[in-house]
């Protein structure tokens, strides 16, 4: 019997569950609330979702048969006609095209494995938090100022930095003079502004400016199939002898990593994308659920205006997305955690879909209180 | 605008595709059959399955969220006592855990993750392909005499190899004079036999020889959910504690890879395990294909005897599993590929279920017709 353990060196690692989402479930207080992401309300899911869901489950005609490595053809064809438009150039001079990943952290892991073989140069990565907030672009800026040469950068593009021209102008400025290969993210095209559009300008700047980059394309928070994991790794090169080398290399690695990318998630998105009537009645329903945050955004600074409370609160509604800074500083939101017991980050950063009619008086009550208290005890 | 393609140095790598589908899917005969690999005829599904993935998606109270890193709890729970029986001692001691991965691959990749970082000596990773066929135990052993200490092994357990204990016995004493950490490989539990226990007997010696080892184990076959990919890394150590570490530190690597399995096939198998009645029926529908396959196994041979073909065909019937040797020459495979259109390995290995009623007779009069014709061009 062999005695010595293969795993007498391996330590315990950080417990990867957030000390947020711990101290929120030792918490033993019955009003206890979770604000921090949507991990503790009920997620939204596109109406249309559970109906293709039902009617994918009664086909008798599809045999659950592997997938092709690189996933499902229809559904990379499907979404990069979502995320750069149907008859964008970029299609049709086919110089994109996609790898079907398991979510958008499978495409992160995809791009960096190929890069790390096929871009040398680029053994520096920088991965930007998306929680440096409000300053985030200058920090950016900052960081590859400094950077390597040739080192890559994850951009989270998500859902609170209104995008300026000129802003826009000085990055891709700062890309190209340092060449610096783009790693973008759109994790939830449409849930910024409601318009699918609107949420990917961004990436339509780096398109007709000539760029090659790569993106992570996630589609499990737009549709609601959280636990599907639903994504591409999205290629664009200057031309398709380029894209094609590219995508053939990525198979090998995605054939190592997953063989063949589960197909539920994308089966139900291929249905609704490639149906105009269900494509429409999906993207009212994203519509819908943006109008509603932005909605809940307004009541609850309402609200902090009736109580009093001291400050402006215009931030609140200036920011678009699921997400918003509720601009209070780490003495109140301690007040919060403390002494009611809604636990969100220390920044301060919560999701406003998890503010209902229930709750909001409570939350905003408790931000006036806390407000109150903090400048109390500063005086 | 850039100029210069990060892509350029980028070769075309090999395409994944086998030359042997492609061959097939340039072969214009109407009669032409594909019979390596279940790729080309319908896959089995168990009829268990179709009722439970319809049940899920009528199921109103499912909310579609993101699942911990570890995957789902209860699926982990149910597949390993699958593995290793409900009241098995490993189980009772707690030093057996898993982390739900997608499918096989995902499982060596995050194995490999580990192993790589954890397990430092182990540099030298052999795989041994299950495509060796009937010396594949003396090919094991012969690798594993010249190999440096502390490497490690993929043993695909899969469907031709029935295991004796003298076998079990030297390779056990092998891995142990040579440190070898052990990774198998249960590809398709019950597929084999047609009986669940007897095809983890070879895992279940090392467990009670009081071995550590991983086990990759995918239930996707042996369901019928080929495109979903539902796969475990199974991790047995010398205690608790070692094993909460092992888990622990594999959850980092899990995260980085696709942070949350999908869950659709594993919400069904586990499903239809925590069930007693659709166990045993699932059982059943195991039992019927395991047994269709022997039946169809028996009556290749019969035909071949009919036919007077000339040779011995009792290594057909003498092989368990899905797959099984034909015992042709290359000259007999080339024979059946280019003047009968019947596409298989150069090796001769080929997949039962892809022979039925209507293919029969043309497959066994085609082996007779390439016995009998190399035979002649030999003289």
């Amino acid at each position: 019997m062999p005695t010595l353990s293969v795993f007498t060196d391996v330590p315990l690692a950080k417990n990867l569950e957030s000390s947020l989402l711990k101290n929120y479930k030792q918490d033993n207080c019955p009003q206890k609330m979770f604000l921090a992401y949507r991990g503790r309300c009920q997620p939204w899911v596109s109406s249309v979702v559970h109906k293709i869901r039902l009617q994918i489950a009664q086909d008798p005609s599809l045999n659950h048969e592997y997938m092709p490595v690189m996933g499902m053809k229809s559904f990379i064809r499907a979404s990069l006609e979502l995320l750069f438009g149907k008859y964008s150039r970029v299609i049709s001079e086919n110089r994109v095209g996609g790898v079907h990943t398991v979510g958008d952290n499978g495409a992160f892991q995809l791009g960096a494995q190929f890069l790390k073989t096929w871009h040398g140069a680029s053994q520096i990565v920088y991965i930007i938090s998306s929680q440096n907030g409000e300053c985030y672009w200058a920090k950016l800026m900052a960081a590859m100022k400094v950077s390597p040469i040739s080192c890559l950068t994850f951009l989270p593009l998500t859902t609170y930095h209104r995008l300026y021209q000129s802003i826009l102008f000085s990055f891709s400025f700062f890309l190209q003079s340092k060449q610096i290969f783009p790693f973008f993210d759109i994790p939830n095209q449409g849930l910024f502004t409601g318009d699918l559009e609107e949420d990917t300008k961004f990436l339509q700047y780096f398109v007709s400016g000539g760029f090659e980059f790569f993106c992570s394309q996630s589609l499990s928070k737009n549709f609601g199939i959280y636990d599907e994991g639903v994504g591409i790794l999205v290629v664009v090169a200057f031309n398709n002898r380029l894209l094609l080398c590219a995508l053939s290399q990525l198979m090998n690695f995605a054939l190592a990593l997953w063989l063949t990318p589960p197909t539920m998630g994308a089966r139900i998105i291929t249905t609704i994308l490639c149906n105009p009537a269900l494509q429409e009645a999906w993207k009212q329903n994203l519509k819908e659920v943006v109008e509603n945050i932005m909605l809940m955004k307004e009541k609850v600074k309402e609200k902090l205006r009736l109580l009093g409370t001291p400050g402006s609160w215009n931030h609140i509604t200036d920011q678009n997305g699921t997400h918003g800074y509720l601009g209070l500083n780490s003495q109140q939101v301690d007040y919060l955690v403390t002494k009611k017991h809604i636990h969100i980050p220390k920044n301060g950063r919560i999701n406003f879909t998890c503010i209902n009619a229930c709750n909001i008086d409570y939350v905003t009550e408790s931000v006036n209180e806390a407000v109150l208290f903090t400048k109390d005890s500063e005086k």
